[in-house]
């Protein structure tokens, strides 16, 4: 690798602006991760705050920690904390639940605002938990409703017509890292009456988002991926001004009540995000991810968003120039205004076996059936030289075909 | 407190088969702690865990925990660790979301099984939040629902007939600790074709269930109060094994699904209790519970019934003997077949402030509107010099009115 040299990779981070965020996080050793975009490492800050919390909060506090350490705040003060990346004011965003109860609660409302209405646009390709919702929550509404599973991006807008409720979409997917138009997709759905709810998994802390300029409707996300927020953190969602306080979500828990602490027998809605809360919040993992977020406080997404493409145009390249097994095909958009934050190959037959001896080489990416190798990209923590060394391996492995072993086929994933 | 001295309080602490157990808690100095019914304190081992999962399995393990820390199984194997405090088997009972989420299910479940009956029978004082689900999942479903409140326990047998759907009951109530018969319940619903789901919020690791032998259809519990798993811990649902296989919840999110990580782009049900589930569970969360359910592996719940209601006995007792208010009224039954393991008072327009003057000395209970002190009693870790020292310092707080100064007058509460 003499060309695209791993002193050439150092220069780069030496010119990275976003280099010294690094150090904020917990990063093991001897192991370069590219799989960010599954689940984020821990921050400093986090082990920390949930140390505390764990011993002196809830240790000592007991219940008193409700009131006098924020506890009963943290869904709509941590919602605060994400807004700024999705392009939100604070009043719409609200962290809650998981990404599927979450997605149940704003599909149920959609569905609820456009009654007479009973398409549902989604793609075939759409991360699975949020087909099986909509299927969940079709099949409680009404029997009648229709689903679209749209084949591939040139035919959503084709989709919407005026017969359609809502369209249900994941911003950047899952397998390879495609990114779509929300400010087109959203317009066009809303020329038809239709209204659009947006999946921002893969993309909160990974690209610039303008919900609010761009009329979204109503969005959902995880922050266990690019927002750090540690395993099966609370999810998060957003609802446009207009909806809010007008429609009532079903999943109506106490949390969701104008006055959850006054324990009134019948059900007065919150009138404002908190309506989309329903029971306690879980608060060792919500702190948790209360803390990653600060690390977003000096940063500018538009950093982010250079250094992301940065990388995955490196690891492209690097992987192209010197990964000579005519196999590996890359699935991702080559056109930034396509491409998320992550970098997909697949290797048939074989990708599992590949990604499985990169792993036990200290690179740490992912695999999605059937043969897809998945590399995320994640501008905060990782460095150009993560690349280089990352390509190096995977150079080695294919080279001398060590991936061909037993032991490279037994491994289970998880997103 | 002369006849029922300190030093007997201390001979009943002497023969106390549980007292070994409080030794497993971290308890603040200074403080008696009767709100467990409220939030449980951590235990040494889920402070140790949660570092562990934190700093290790999260901070070093990363993505590959999954796996090998096995964290994609802990919402069965907490639930196998519930399900003896339940008198269930393992396999009917899964740790996953809130209560709140949690009965959204169960009583969507339970109106599809009995889709041509439309009433749902609950009691007007059944914790808040439940009657909010309940209207929020009856107005998804059909807006023909009609809920009937019923008002106290000897009017609820009769109001379950052949048109009545599902009875949706709290086993013990939150404000005044009364006990419901589950097993006479459940008997007479099913006699009339009807199915129950039953709260246990105040019930689990409080006094000791049946469920099976019961017969109960759906059972939902929180983690945080009897059970200890910490702030907004998550919840559990039991499903009886005729139900198991059957019907599918709607919340059908991927860890619902057969095969979550083959990401099928068809919904397939799981067949087992893993259908309750629904997004990604909050790991930290969940270790935490997980974890502090390890205290109960020793413990014999007769004997926990035995103390619980030796405690609260002894408290009542005392608190009639040394604390001579008229104002102050017991409203907890007498009767132990009546009574879960709190004890409440009333006391008019003062309530509030006398409960924040105790906290203040370091005594906390709880307080509930209208005019409530709750105190909660666990037999773990609760001692009888605890009780004798707190009605002391209640026994103070009244005599010399020390409540009655404005800083008493703000605090907020949170169950």
């Amino acid at each position: 690798m003499k060309n695209l040299s791993f002193d050439q990779a150092k220069e780069k981070d030496k010119a990275d602006r976003l280099a010294p965020k690094r150090s904020e996080f917990l990063l093991p050793e001897k192991i370069i991760y590219l799989d960010g975009n599954s689940l984020g490492p821990v921050t400093k800050n986090a082990t920390k705050r949930i140390k505390e919390v764990t011993e002196q909060e809830w240790g000592v506090g007991l219940i008193r920690s409700w009131n006098d350490s924020g506890w009963t705040d943290l869904p709509k003060k941590v919602g605060a904390k994400i807004a700024p990346l999705l392009g939100s004011q604070s009043e719409n965003v609200i962290m809650t639940d998981s990404t599927s109860v979450n997605l149940f609660k704003v599909l149920s409302v959609a569905c609820s605002i456009n009654p007479s209405r009973k398409k549902i646009v989604t793609e075939s390709k759409n991360f699975p938990t949020d087909n099986y919702i909509i299927e969940g929550v079709t099949k409680q509404l009404d029997k009648d409703f229709e689903i679209i599973y749209v084949d591939g991006r040139e035919d959503i807008i084709s989709q919407i017509d005026k017969s359609v409720c809502v369209v249900v979409l994941t911003h950047i997917n899952y397998k390879n890292g495609e990114m779509l138009d929300i400010s087109e997709i959203t317009r066009a759905a809303h020329n038809a009456g239709a209204l659009t709810i947006w999946d921002l998994a893969h993309s909160a802390g990974a690209v610039p988002l303008k919900l609010d300029k761009w009329k979204v409707d109503f969005a959902v996300g995880c922050s266990y991926k690019y927002l750090n927020g540690g395993p099966g953190a609370p999810g998060y969602l957003y609802v446009a001004d207009r909806h809010i306080g007008k429609y009532n979500q079903p999943l109506s828990g106490w949390f969701a009540h104008k006055s959850p602490f006054a324990f009134e027998p019948q059900y007065e809605p919150a009138e404002d995000i908190s309506q989309y809360l329903c029971g306690t919040p879980p608060i060792l993992s919500s702190i948790a991810l209360d803390s990653a977020l600060d690390v977003w406080a000096d940063v500018d997404l538009q950093d982010v968003r250079r250094k992301s493409l940065e990388l995955t145009d490196y690891f492209i390249e690097l992987v192209e120039q010197y990964c000579y097994d005519p196999a590996l095909q890359l699935i991702t958009p080559r056109d930034h205004k396509l491409r998320g934050s992550q970098v997909s190959f697949t290797y048939p037959k074989s990708g599992y076996a590949i990604m499985s001896a990169l792993i036990e080489q200290g690179v740490i990416g992912d695999f999605r059936a059937p043969n897809i190798l998945r590399f995320g990209f994640t501008p905060l923590y990782t460095s150009f030289s993560d690349v280089w060394l990352a390509v190096d391996k995977l150079k080695t492995i294919l080279e001398t075909k060590s991936w061909d072993q037993p032991r490279f086929h037994n491994r289970k994933v998880v997103t």
